[in-house]
């Protein structure tokens, strides 16, 4: 989608803080972080939110938790904790539409 | 597991307000709600957190969100929107060891 942000980074014409590539998913850090550990799991296939979910994305959505627990380990968080949150749609705040899994962990940052 | 309280809903030697079954996934809402729509989809499998994961668990955890996005309709919440987690250790207050997604959405309910 030449309009999204995320399909941007994951095709390297956005810059970003890549932690891990392959060929199915994209991990960089949140430009606004809320804890000292705020990482994005993507799958690079562009799939708008989980409304938009198909059973033949499924094999992919169940990589990413592959992925969130190598970089959890990575970050140091896999003992202490860490949250995947996926948010869809306005009252969860979803601000890019590109699907995506906020992985949360570490101290807590005061933004606001 | 047969300590495991998700385990002993998901055989039906617990009680639990239960909105879906199948033989791999098991979906219930809350006991302690922070939403109008708060519900757990757990995978039947026991399967202790998200640290614990392996590669063959990737269809099954992919499947969480197929089941996540046909609840969300069901409970008129796919539009307005929602959040999944699915917390793991101390500090994301993971307090079942059996990997569960959370499904957030509507009305905030204040607890305390």
């Amino acid at each position: 989608m030449p309009s999204c942000i995320f399909c941007k980074i994951i095709s390297d014409e956005a810059p970003a803080d890549i932690l891990y590539r392959d060929e199915r998913v994209t991990a960089f850090r949140d430009i606004h972080p809320i804890a000292s550990t705020h990482i994005l799991i993507v799958p690079n296939k562009h799939i708008v939110s989980v409304n938009e979910v198909t059973p033949e994305d499924e094999t992919l959505l169940g990589y990413l938790f592959t992925i969130a627990k190598e970089i959890a380990k990575q970050e140091n968080v896999a003992e202490s904790g860490y949250k995947l949150i996926v948010n869809t749609g306005p009252d969860a705040g979803q601000v890019v539409f590109h699907l995506h899994m906020h992985l949360i962990g570490g101290r807590r940052i005061r933004t606001r």
